[in-house]
């Protein structure tokens, strides 16, 4: 049975109450300050990078408030939203800190999920699901974050774990990650992988350019090297079930693919320690399809098409037996739509006036739209259909 | 007249005897440094990278001889090598040095091309030609910098220069620069933008990956930065006919380009300084075919193909009229071919055993070659018609 039409937004971020009260709470970043506006109001602003501006941004009951990302949702049309606590999640505390708050954040993700309302035209399936957090954090014992991790598969409307790329202080090819890799995998809960550090901040220059670096290349190049240090610690080869979601489109990681193929290939030491080419392992990656372009969209469905080419197992490399270089070519970009995922990013880059429908998202479901060699079939199953069978929100 | 089907390379690296000599001189990086080998053998070691282990790696004949280069070229039936002195140029020279090397080495490649073999069947065409150096260092003069262009238009058998990203110190985006732009676009050289320093080192982690982070990902990074650094200063709006040619196909600056346009979009003091969505500046720039995948080529030609929907003057938004996208998609790609040029990296990426063709550059023809949507014109303007045109090697 073919799923349902829907339109489900996985890329759809929450400060919980809980942890808004606590980002008043601090008085250093992360932080949410109030201060009188230049027009003399009373206003709340969000400080979370280290090196923004003193002033902050905007922030607002869209950040917090159940009702208002139910009134995004009806607005644009979306049915279902997996919802995800922002960045930069638990991050900053000590240990025994994030571990309590991980957990009663998740209780709290849970219960704004399971109240919330149902869809009226499917049985059985909620408006909002949520992606947990766990205690990720310097220090952290295996214990805690792996009782979180099962914290988290006993909640229903939890469908897996967004985490940043710090792992433990060391990265996520951190060794010590291999029991929470294999308890998440147990668990059967999809990681969903965001980017909040960038790289380091000098490479940006003196000119004055707003957040456009940090925003536009930064968070895409951390998630592509995360992604990439992960795929070279063998993680994937040991946790062939790990289902691991990249935030903005893998960022660089598909244009880069081969060429991370090749400079592997060039450095034996590196390459004898991997199953397969590097390609390989995109395939085995969800992507979500925010991204604001239709041609980005396209490649990323090509290189996740065009993975099992690069098996070495000898079992799927070639075996499909087409010959021809154009239906290869349009067979492959269309079969790697299955692990692409709508996502609006909400209620970041909120627009800059008033207007009925978000430009950023309209933005992004004209992509999907768009995209040369997409059938109806592949849009609706990267708008909401990869998304209903990933989640499984249908049992 | 369509030019003729010629194989050329315009990525291709040299260090010239007198470089070469230079670099064995030192005692800091870079350097050459003579070793006995593992073996027993006095051999030469080449250190260019600051973190690099310190028995760097080998270097040989391949980086100096003309004769080797010439060799290579043979063996992989490359017509025409358009050659540039390797990184890192005179980066790391103080100012009176750089101008006085940039000088004799500019005046040692127009030796080394104009004294080299002519193509057999077309008349007056050479098999090399080369790439100029620019005294681009701290405290560097305009007037050293500008003299040195004038030099190179004046060389016949120079095309252009090769570029690093730093600048005078603080980068592409240096309002310092704006002459040596200017200089630089009324000669009508082409420029060719390429990296060394990739990112913090810090964001690799402490695995042990060879140098596949920093090769793999933090050379394309760089380039990506400075190029949108570029575009963000305004640099292509106040010189519309300066030629830049990025390595390693742009690295990963198609990918993020849409999401750079929305972040662009959201930041209204950025937005108001440029005169066009930053996706339309991708089609203006060129792009080398250095990305070791079929799919990566093709995607960058989709970037480049549709960066004319993205002027902001009117004159080309639409006008295509076409209105099946399907039919768009496909004639977008082949467009965007137009600005993209077969390279080699050539003596990097050298093959690991003994084989007749070098797997690297195997890699890069067959991508070329496995291009969904090319025809066979768009690949032999990518193998060699694009550069005969750009670099004008038929008058």
């Amino acid at each position: 049975m073919s799923p349902p039409r829907l339109l489900i937004d996985i890329h759809t971020h929450v400060y919980l109450p809980r942890y808004a009260a606590f980002l008043r709470s601090r008085a250093s970043v992360p932080r949410i300050l109030t201060r009188t506006s230049p027009e003399g109001r009373q206003e709340e602003r969000l400080l979370i990078l280290d090196d923004e501006p003193s002033s902050g941004r905007p922030i607002g009951a869209q950040y917090w408030d159940r009702d208002e990302k139910l009134k995004f949702m009806d607005r644009h049309a979306i049915d279902v939203s997996v919802v995800s606590s922002a960045n930069p999640w638990l991050d900053f505390l000590p240990a025994s800190t994030a571990h309590q708050l991980a957990g009663e954040l998740n209780d709290d993700l849970e219960t704004y999920c399971s109240t919330g309302p149902s869809l009226s035209h499917i049985t059985g399936v909620k408006r909002l699901y949520g992606f947990g957090l766990l205690p990720l954090v310097p220090e952290a014992s295996t214990e805690a974050i792996i009782s979180t991790v099962e914290q988290i598969a006993k909640l229903p409307h939890l469908k897996g774990v967004i985490m940043g790329t710090r792992g433990l202080g060391k990265g996520l090819d951190d060794n010590a990650l291999e029991p929470v890799w294999a308890a998440i995998e147990q668990a059967g809960l999809v990681v969903f992988l965001h980017p909040h550090y960038g790289v380091d901040k000098n490479a940006w220059g003196e000119k004055e350019n707003g957040h456009v670096l940090p925003l536009a290349l930064g968070f895409p190049f951390e998630t592509t090297i995360a992604t990439t240090r992960l795929i070279l610690s063998g993680v994937f080869d040991r946790h062939p079930s790990l289902r691991l979601l990249l935030a903005h489109s893998g960022g660089a990681l598909p244009q880069l693919s081969s060429r991370l193929a090749s400079c592997i290939e060039h450095d034996p030491l590196v390459a004898s320690r991997l199953a397969h080419d590097a390609r390989y392992y995109l395939g085995k990656l969800y992507f979500d399809a925010v991204a604001y372009g239709s041609e980005e969209l396209g490649f990323v469905s090509d290189a996740i098409g065009r993975a099992d080419k690069y098996s070495r197992s000898g079992t799927s490399a070639g075996a499909s037996g087409v010959k021809d270089a154009s239906a290869d070519g349009a067979e492959q970009r269309r079969s790697g739509t299955r692990r692409m995922l709508f996502g609006t990013d909400h209620p970041f880059f909120p627009p800059l006036g008033a207007t009925e429908k978000w430009k950023s998202v309209v933005e992004n479901l004209e992509a999907i739209d768009g995209v040369w060699g997409w059938s109806d079939a592949e849009k609706d199953a990267v708008r909401g259909g990869n998304a209903f069978a990933l989640f499984n929100l249908g049992s």
